[in-house]
């Protein structure tokens, strides 16, 4: 499915379930691409921090992002992750992407290196040239730790380079300011050609977000309850200011999950992705909830408490 | 004026506007808080970053809150910052708070030293034990180099040591989640007993922020457009939320000006509160735009981008 | 005392002595003085980071350091720290400082503002023409969060605005390529004038120091052991280094107190701090090992811990 | 051939030459291979950071490293960097190394990622029980944005995982209280087995590094100058510390090749590494002094700042 209109909506970073060896569940994950577009999300993101990417071999990206691209057969667009240190080894992922039929690139800065806003520039434009599929930058400094200015993103979106932004900056006030210079609210939705796609991360303000003018969202827990986004996108669209806030208020008290792992015991992603995946295993969706090594499993007593904010969100039936 | 009711509403942190010798100017500090209330303000928070407290000796921290003291004259409450390193500074400048009349007191963390939440906890239960005024928690990682946890601010609020959060973090989805725990838009709103107040710094997002369920807005940049912000809390008020993100929008564009200054010369607060300052100058509020040493004043261009802003925002007339 | 020659030697930061109600017992800083003396070093640094001055009031500042130099009698030059946030500030402390007797003043960057580096250039040079005393910069990212760059504090020393630099930094590379900006070992060595002192405040890598040309040596567990460094020194001096390197071993083995407070449990200065104190009192020099509020105290057994430590150095009696 | 013997000396991170298309030029990879042999090296480390590891796809990685294996022809051990960003990953390049000859491996800790240290031990264990060779803990959180704490290498070293550190934290109190913690400069100069390698890459301290202790050394800067830092540590082995000393401040000297590109127009490592690979041009060592997109390439006026350096080092002749 090309990627003619500008990306709308929910958009969830696809979760990669794995077995117990760690190989890609492939079956899990074709019920979990059904379950999110059942859910009326507007387009899937594979291989991105949600989806382990970073601890996926090669291989394994390939299985992943196939099995997402034959899972959703067109339904809605998919975004595929090439997440590598530098720009030479990012290319080798964007082919590999385009050949697996993704329909747009997801790019980060560079990383493990010391780069300038220049280098970085010249990466997203080389990768741009280099593979013929839209390009969206991924700011996400925790992971890559430089920031994307707004003054680069501006350059980058007004030549054309990148056709939207992820915004896992966690920087709401930096994202409102670009929104504002790239014509604000109302500028933007009139449609200013060609329109470039604000997609924010902070799954936790996404109703504040779209009041800013955002375009959509990509909410990791939005693996877990892909309908309830849905809902608040909706309710945006509508003007139902207040519903979106109940809704987000809502989607707030099952993110709790992401707290499950002791901090003394295992690293946030640990505790997070695995709260999602265990999640998914008791809705039935996916068949084992591990995440990918060196991430440590979550204990009995924290997946009761993920079982425990499902139900206290109406998710349901547990298994 | 006690503080008998929550804080809420738009309580602007005042410039401290200083001669050209470096002392505070009083005239103008007096016009400014005529200029914030007639402006429709709900409160004063004077000694705060804004205020160039960090750069104000003790004598000049007396002469600053004491004017805007006399000067509000019991219209709006006055809460006063007491920046400093530790519990024993921090309660010194209290002390003289609570004599000069402040209604409250702004505390940070401890700074310069490397501290422990725990004694954290100690630092503002000590100071609350110490000086009988309400006391807000300042969270301001910029500045202090930690972050007050979602954690210990409920275990603070929930005990009664602080009244409120004046949150200058950024970390807007942490905000949300910290409101949702105390609970969410409506538990709070339908008045739960002791009310502790949220307050946000981030003056980019108040739309946002109000339809999440915070109380009000500390805006540096509300010196210059105090109603502006006053129109913005209305709307909220009123859940008319598009018309308060226009609002908003305007705002962005007049924030403008604290970049004004280039980063090659001069540190951002030189740039910002610098704008500000001669914003105010601009208006005819006070005489002189200049900050506190070791600041860079802007120049003449600079000055002039502000003036054109201000236009831009449709403020004036411009002097 | 007059510090007419370049500042060279063991130098440390001296602690300050509290009593139960956490003021400043001067008996026993005045015991400490002569410990300090007696042990041989060659100056004294009075409200520095490990004094807590951060901790301490202004008056209680000016008890501490009126102490100092009322017990040093001429013996050796007394250091006074001049820390608070920006240059209105740091010269209210200067003042204060000259009219005590110190002999030099040692000030860090402006922090808790977001300061540029040609603002601290104008810190320095503001407060080294208002207050005639020779002026030492304090280079402590850990506690303002900027570092003084290479460039910025050559610039300083070339044109009389610092006499000498407390390098508290941990970036011994830099230091490096400092000391050889400067003329290196030899040329050093051999007395460019003025002579610029360089000062480390890393005290595990003393030996290395000096072998790199540094002048001297602030080192916190100093207030312990002052013997110890001074052997130390002298042995560089003589270019004995083999034996300077197991001095340094033993003082790093002492150095273990530091962790003896759990990281869980208290912060790192409550830790550091708590053990130096408390291994004064062990040692008869000081009547109680109480740190400042709202550091926390350390437990009997870390007490024990820290008694084991100096049993291991080869200090006592323990009492 | 296999590292039998604990690792000592000097022990480059070799440069990769790259053409203008961004290939690996293997010829003069060959002849840096013999420039470094023949300046005295006692080891080889392939695939650092150095050499730019991170800009280099699969293919150019194993082309890379076999070419430093085929020249080095067993005179001298080649370590293998198997850097990427979780233990699946890594895997795949420590086999692919082990395949290629390696004689051992160097891995960092995970990034990207928000990895726990016990996450981070069993990356470690995991990596060692895959594959077969000894395994050195590559410790640089100027790249992957964590330190590796002193207790986790102690536990790494102690139970067999890890023959080795390279330390590239800039850490040297750090490193000093590990050094004593595994048994001083004599404890483990008399040989404890296994005897654990401490190699320093702090290029700018080695002869404290030395003195405290340490086994070796990486230094970047190596690659221009191998035969400098082998008469660093020969004068360390005999003692001749103030000789070592001397040849570390002229290395410091040509170290400031790093800084000639301006940091307003690139990346620290395009101004580091193009400096390096310039050098080795103009030496006569390799054909271009290229480094990899997105990397900036030096100006003329950069590259004449560092033949200058070349010639106040005593290197040459220049061509």
């Amino acid at each position: 499915m090309s990627l003619t209109a500008p990306l709308r909506g929910v958009v969830p970073p696809v979760c990669t379930p794995v077995d117990h060896r760690g190989e890609v569940d492939t079956a899990s994950l074709t019920r979990l691409v059904d379950y999110l577009i059942d859910g009326g999300v507007h387009g899937l993101f594979a291989l991105g921090s949600t989806s382990e990417v970073a601890y996926l071999t090669d291989e394994q990206r390939a299985t992943a992002l196939q099995t997402v691209v034959t899972a959703a057969a067109g339904r809605v667009p998919v975004l595929a992750g090439v997440i590598d240190t530098t720009t030479p080894r990012v290319i080798a992922h964007a082919r590999a992407a385009a050949e697996l039929g993704a329909d747009a690139l997801v790019a980060t800065a560079p990383f493990y290196t010391r780069t300038h806003p220049k280098e970085t520039a010249g990466h997203f434009r080389r990768l741009r040239a280099t593979v013929d599929l839209p390009l969206f930058a991924y700011d996400i400094p925790v992971a890559v730790h430089s920031k994307l200015s707004p003054a680069l993103v501006r350059e980058l979106a007004e030549d054309g380079t990148v056709a939207g932004l992820k915004d896992s900056s966690g920087d709401e006030g930096g994202l409102r300011r670009l929104i504002v210079e790239l014509g604000g609210r109302e500028g933007r939705a009139q449609g200013a050609v060609p329109h470039f796609s604000v997609l924010t991360g902070s799954e936790l303000t996404v109703d504040a977000a779209l009041l800013a003018g955002a375009d959509g969202v990509v909410p990791g827990i939005g693996n877990v309850d892909p309908a309830g986004y849905v809902r608040l996108y909706d309710a945006a669209l509508a003007g139902a200011w207040e519903l979106a806030a109940r809704e987000q208020e809502r989607l707030i008290e099952l993110f709790a999950m992401v707290d499950v792992g002791p901090e003394q015991e295992m690293g946030r992603s640990s505790s997070a992705l695995g709260s999602f995946k265990e999640a998914l295993r008791l809705l039935g969706v996916i068949d084992n909830g591990a995440t990918a090594f060196p991430q440590i499993p979550l204990s009995g007593e924290s997946v009761a408490r993920v079982a425990e904010l499902l139900r206290g969100a109406g998710l349901g039936p547990i298994r």
